[in-house]
């Protein structure tokens, strides 16, 4: 089996129509011919296949609800599923990693209403996952995959918020807190780390699949002007991550921190930049 | 001085000309006359002028970078600035609590060149928060402010997620692990339990102002279709959020929790649905 890809396949764009699942193989879309989840555990979902085969299943566009993997036989469910399946275990990675999956969608042939074409649907993100007891009356395991959408999309959101202070105008009523984004190099970093924090040593974790953040000492942007490079980042527990890009602390050269006690673990192979030390310490920590 | 509003305020729209400062305190814009920043420490910055004060001050429209309060003297800077100045402080509240801020351009007249007007700007999000040596010589405090976009820009991007997982296609390197969202409720049960988190009882806080998020039991959606009331939000830190929304831990109904150890710290004030309990413990919460 070729190896995986996460995210987008060179040659692939979204709308493409394959005519059999040994064609969207051949393209690299989707590795498998029969399952509905091509993944595993390390490195979470890189595509699902979307075939109607759940009557529990939703699609509208860009918010999917896809039900997981395991239970049936003869196309008829016969037991629970479990979050234990490999390919619902790759759809959990993927949710707490933040990867992207493709979906393709099983679409009836006009000609031939027996047969599927496929067609590619673009990048989701897993953006939740739940258990029920589905029509047939067995424990089934649900994602919710909402759309990525292209860049300029993002680019035009740099951090959303809306909030109304009085009740006449509430017109929006969501605030955006904070956006957790990651880089590919964020990703190395973690993984380097095992999704433990540098700070505290916490692992968050479900079923063994870490949960960690990314921070960049020297924030990105036009401003800070940092750089997106491993001596750039650590990995830190959602607490730590946001307690130091509000400088709540910082790190000194000597790698002890400056705000709350503790010093940060440090790989061997990961070397930090002391520029970028030096300017979150100078700019970014707020002295007590 | 009138009641602080945050975010919009009645017949405040964006593009909107004021002669002075005294036509924006009387239309309720910003009800100090001379002072850059209209707030206070516990509900944040309500509003800022832009009025060009500061040399090192930057607009690029969506991004600004926004020069604190203090240290000046007949309009030269004297001193350094501090955090702990009140204007300075409630930018910072503001950063904490994800409060929009509404900015106003001082604009110079064409007619009059010693004579600015003003423009509101809109609503901006608090991003960011430094500090460095100004051109001047002195220690200078430093916002980055970016604007809140429509709500129809948000409802476009449910979740973005871009992500590349090979060299040739990195066309987007970022990943959106989460977003954190926050409603009008939200904030009054954060500020119920005083930003502190109902499970392990620890309280983010930069300089006395809390930082937490508020959680929802029954997740709010299309899919699992939460309602977004007192019962159904609880006080979290980062970390027990993420691990909440996971389904790593949940709560019995008599609040101990299921999945770690420990109970629910609850106000006597605040409710919980029974309802919303029992449904994260039954779709949400992932027996080990």
């Amino acid at each position: 089996m070729a190896e995986i890809i996460i995210g987008e396949v060179p040659g692939l764009t979204e709308g493409m129509i394959f005519e059999t699942r040994i064609a969207l193989t051949k393209a690299g879309g989707h590795r498998v011919t029969q399952q509905g989840i091509d993944g595993n555990k390390k490195d979470g979902a890189a595509s699902i296949v979307l075939s109607g085969g759940y009557p529990d299943d939703l699609d509208s566009g860009d918010y999917l609800v896809y039900t997981g993997q395991g239970g049936q036989l003869n196309q008829k469910q016969v037991k629970d599923q479990s979050f234990e399946t490999f390919g619902n275990k790759a759809l959990l990675t993927s949710q707490l990693h933040g990867n992207p999956v493709r979906v393709f969608r099983g679409i009836r042939k006009e000609s031939d209403k027996n047969r599927n074409v496929y067609q590619y649907g673009g990048l989701y993100s897993v953006t939740g996952s739940s258990h029920e007891t589905g029509i047939e009356g067995f424990e089934m395991c649900r994602f919710i995959l909402e759309k990525v959408k292209p860049l300029e999309a993002i680019a035009l959101i740099p951090s959303i918020s809306l909030s109304a202070g009085n009740e006449e105008t509430r017109r929006a009523n969501t605030t955006t807190l904070r956006i957790v984004r990651d880089t590919k190099l964020s990703k190395q970093i973690k993984t380097l780390y095992n999704y433990t924090c540098q700070v505290c040593g916490i692992r968050i974790s479900e079923n063994t699949v870490g949960y960690a953040e990314a921070a960049h000492i020297r924030p990105l942007g036009s401003y800070h002007k940092g750089f997106d490079v491993p001596s750039n980042i650590i990995c830190l527990c959602p607490n730590h991550h946001v307690m130091f890009d509000l400088g709540i602390f910082s790190i000194n050269s000597d790698l002890t921190l400056k705000g709350i006690s503790g010093s940060l673990n440090q790989h061997s192979k990961h070397i930090l930049s002391t520029e970028s030390l030096a300017y979150h310490l100078k700019h970014i920590y707020k002295p007590k």
